[in-house]
């Protein structure tokens, strides 16, 4: 049976940025979406995301049929049993918070149907310890996007100790069924692996603003005009494999490596957002991007970002 | 007068890959090229890159004509002295060692006109370390490209001590009309910031491969899936700067700095190229990529590179 049949009914519990994100997602691939979140006012803002999403959900190939039909598939439900009751998948999208974590997935083993695969988009607690007093953990799994989940294709599925192996199955042909990217963690740490990435390059980021080599927008236009554009069409791995030459990897270490490493020595100094490093970050970020509005940073951003997955996908298209 | 005017005579030092691509670049954009190699059949390798590069420098918007008439105004003239006689302009892309470059600065500052700018493509020698012994210092400066300097725009344009400003605003005028987007560095620190910010991710991608993380492979497709995406279209600060809501970097740091330093805490541990390291990352690289001729990876990326650099050129000229 098609993934996106077995888990036909969908609970997402908590619709801020993330999950709003997945709910129009969810809808635009034809499911039937509850959101279960207290807040008050919580309907109006998730429609209003819906609505906005709709033109990027178009872009990047969904089904205009389904999208345009999505607020009928869209219900909600504040009470969390009732909310999962008749759920195929809960993608829990809820405070960072280990306690609350933890009860929510006692409750919602109690609640849900059996079959039920139970997914958290966090990004900092991994499984095991958000399933340490459930019924049921074999089940319940990381399921992390890349904000925001509707046009980013990544998420990083990082099973715990007690995820069955059916389940990460289950998780990954899912979300490909959602025209996603999965990609399966093989072990947990902090972090995972593209929040671990994005700190380790923006440590040296800060640490580059701080002793004043760069500032702020000079830096960013350094990433965009060049390892930007070089990692969205190959990762490190391959960049410096094609930089070995005919040796590949063998001829990078051989020939960089020493470098690199004396390059690594010298990023030992501790680096931290202290008063200082953040008075400089917050004034030359507010020179770089304060002049927009967030709204107006964002749809920019997401038009570039949509713009080049359609050309990536033109190209993959005409390979296949 | 127009910087291309003013420097119509280049000579470009050593035609490895990136001289090369440095010659097809200023080809292209009509300038008078004499290439200085004294390796055997360098004129046969160049011409072939020359020809090689056509179709992608017509991609990134560079006139057909220029193009097509370029070897036209390519010449080889294996003495340094000769070579650099009539030179309004230099760019030096000889092998990354000082006393090499120290000796070549000394002869061509002698042999070269007064008023020609003399700039190193090297990645690792600072241009005060370069110029030590040499007459002229004012006029020596580095311009760093990204591989290859022909398709990637950035180029890294770092002075030294005794740089001129006005020699920096030369540099900063002639990469702008080739089409490139030069970048000023404040500082001279090893690796500049582009192989800085490359080293630092690197080495936490060293670090996940060596734990058993995720393999060579899965890391590059997480990066091309995710950050990659996003820092083609908005660095690393703006990125965040809009993770911090309302409160922009402000905000970021309050809500995520914490974890962010205990994180960077993390990393802390020794990450090298050991024995143990390096057989993983070989046989891993070989299973990701040695499937493929270089040939054959390096077209794929550069079409994929390409295609994204014209729908983001539509999008700007939309924009203006």
């Amino acid at each position: 049976m098609d993934s996106l049949q077995r888990f036909q009914n969908v609970t997402v519990i908590g619709a801020g940025v993330i999950g709003a994100s997945w709910v129009a997602l969810f809808l635009a691939n034809g499911l039937q979406v509850v959101v279960q979140d207290p807040r008050a006012g919580v309907d109006a803002e998730v429609r209003g995301y819906v609505d906005r999403a709709a033109d990027a959900l178009r872009a990047v190939g969904l089904s205009p049929d389904s999208i345009a039909s999505g607020h009928e598939r869209l219900s909600f439900e504040p009470d969390l049993a009732r909310a999962v009751a008749n759920a195929d998948l809960v993608q829990e999208n809820g405070p960072e918070r280990i306690d609350f974590k933890r009860d929510l997935w006692q409750r919602v083993a109690a609640a849900a149907p059996k079959h039920a695969l139970l997914l958290s988009s966090s990004s900092a607690m991994p499984a095991s310890a958000q399933a340490r007093d459930m019924d049921a953990p074999e089940r319940m799994l990381i399921g992390h996007p890349f904000n925001p989940p509707h046009i980013i294709p990544l998420v990083e599925v990082v099973p715990g100790a007690k995820t069955s192996p059916e389940a990460v199955q289950d998780a990954v042909a899912f979300y490909t069924a959602l025209g996603k990217t999965p990609q399966v963690v093989r072990k947990e740490i902090g972090g995972f692996v593209a929040n671990r990435l994005q700190a380790a390059i923006f440590r040296e980021c800060v640490s580059l603003v701080a002793q004043g080599v760069v500032t702020v927008g000079e830096l960013d236009s350094i990433v965009t005009h060049s390892v930007g554009l070089r990692w969205a069409v190959g990762g490190p791995f391959a960049s410096f494999y094609l930089g070995g030459g005919d040796d590949g990897m063998r001829g990078f270490v051989r020939q960089f490596g020493p470098g690199m490493e004396a390059r690594w020595r010298s990023m030992e100094a501790p680096v931290a957002f202290d008063e200082a490093t953040s008075k400089t970050l917050f004034a030359q970020s507010d020179a770089a991007f304060g002049g927009h509005t967030r709204a107006a940073l964002e749809a920019e951003r997401d038009a570039r970002q949509i713009a080049i997955l359609q050309v990536l996908a033109v190209l993959d298209a005409q390979r296949s």
